[in-house]
């Protein structure tokens, strides 16, 4: 039934979604329940390719709740409630059975939403999906609705995700400092919530980062037809040397992680001075990154010149 | 993190249930929402425990929508949408995958639901998790509330299920039309949609069967405080003979299966006839096993006098 040459995940998605008819697989849903609308999300974590070494069960628990917290967040959908279905490798212990419990309590509590049911099961590894339900606070912010002359912001730096995981998988050089900070992004990644459900009353178009700045921004710049221009590149701090000293390269650090949970968005520029404060209040270190043009693709323009940002993120199964 | 002694699947469920301070991970849960009340059901599937040699990928799709289908059934819930979260193995094919949307497809016209969303990721194993929504019809049958007097029955006969897999894994010897009937209810498990959702007005308490019928008589007498007495066992036709020809205990057919997906039911006598006319309307073949009594635990009773019914159904991860 399978073959050496793997179909790739986005066919996959392409396969099934154009299957049962629908642009779906996608960000959120939004369905109406006598007229109330409800926004669904799950997000299905699975132990071979999302849990790095050295995560604590609860660590693991905490980010499959994290995952969907952050697309809601960055579609300005307040989640309420979850269901986690496990599956866990036969032979697992209380212990780790409590930490996987603990890192659900404690994503409760840090998201307010409530886990109201789930599923359990025996399989090869640890796979968790958590499914959730969330209304919306003002309208779902699509990855469409860019217009020319916006500007385009990130919630918070980058590069410090993929610089953990070189340090936690590879053993790349950091200062103490650096290393904290790039490891705790791993470990603990901080969905934008807050900032997220704020900004829906000013976004045109915005998408969590989880899969790769670069690809987050294509999909953007095609679903809006427009041209993404990058003028800033929002390059965390300590990245530039940790790249240097580690013979890594910046925009692969920065463009090409995943995982980081930061909210893309467009905003017109009427709205900075309320977007700013919004990111003030709820801690964000948001920035502009450039620029919303008519035309297609995704662009960098620096001191060199301006020239084409590559798509390509992460694909499974290829 | 694992030792050689699982922790066992009901355990694991008590302490994520307990941790995160509720009755749940058990039937379907229901939130209220702007005081719209909607249930809320997840079951995953996974590849090693829950598809059996033989299964077409576009069954197994078909399957992971069944079972919580079935168990919206059993409470009166209809179910509306889904989401379907999947890990596929690597190197995974187009043929494979077509086969899956197949699957979804045919169950969204079964059933009569919309599968909005889901997730897709890379696996050692395939895995799906199906999410539903889905709205009371009249009220949320639970696994308690059986009273004195009441009436226990089943929404059709017990024993193809375990019959067809050891038809299909074990090469049990078996007459044609035996064969097709309990193979066809292993990959084409047909879920008691209608019947469960008419019961609804009747039945005092309700489960489905799919962890098996000891296993179902002993959660809800147990949450029902009350004695059931089991005095017609629900034989499939065929499964006698069956059981004979390979040396196989019919008991052990029709109590420790599993994954059958009838409903079972306590009601009370004056809603018989009503009860039995929704069987015949929705095509089932429901019959009463037995009644329920004041005092606690499963008992058979038979012409060898009374004894008790063992409770213990399929337990992963131990």
């Amino acid at each position: 039934m399978m073959n050496s040459k793997g179909v790739g995940e986005r066919r996959v998605i392409e396969i099934i979604s154009s299957s049962i008819g629908k642009r779906c697989y996608d960000d959120v849903e939004v369905v109406s329940i006598n007229s109330i609308e409800v926004a669904l999300k799950c997000d299905m974590l699975v132990e071979g390719t999302d849990v790095p070494r050295g995560m604590e069960p609860w660590q693991i628990a905490r980010k499959s709740i994290v995952a969907p917290v952050s697309d809601m967040a960055s579609k300005g959908v307040k989640p309420l409630y979850a269901l986690t279905s496990l599956a866990l490798p036969k032979g697992v212990d209380e212990r780790y059975v409590r930490g996987i419990a603990r890192g659900f309590r404690m994503a409760e509590r840090e998201f307010n939403i409530k886990i109201v049911g789930g599923d359990t099961n025996e399989g090869k590894e640890l796979v968790i999906d958590c499914c959730m339900l969330g209304i919306l606070e003002h309208r779902v912010v699509r990855r469409s609705g860019a217009s020319t002359g916006d500007l385009i912001l990130v919630s918070g730096p980058f590069g410090y995700t993929k610089a953990g995981l070189k340090i936690l998988l590879e053993g790349a050089k950091a200062s103490s400092w650096f290393k904290a900070r790039a490891v705790r992004s791993v470990l603990m990644p901080k969905p934008r919530l807050r900032f997220g459900l704020m900004l829906a009353r000013y976004a045109t178009s915005a998408m969590d980062s989880s899969d790769g700045l670069a690809y987050t921004l294509h999909e953007m710049s095609k679903a809006s037809g427009k041209r993404f221009i990058i003028e800033h590149k929002p390059i965390g701090k300590g990245v530039e040397s940790f790249a240097r000293e580690n013979s890594l390269s910046i925009d692969d650090l920065v463009f090409y992680a995943g995982e980081e949970y930061e909210i893309v968005a467009t905003v017109s520029k009427e709205h900075l001075d309320e977007v700013m404060s919004i990111s003030r209040l709820t801690g964000c270190n948001a920035m502009i990154i450039g620029s919303v043009h008519d035309g297609t693709g995704v662009h960098i323009k620096d001191e060199y010149g301006e020239r084409e940002l590559k798509g390509y993120g992460w694909e499974h199964l290829a």
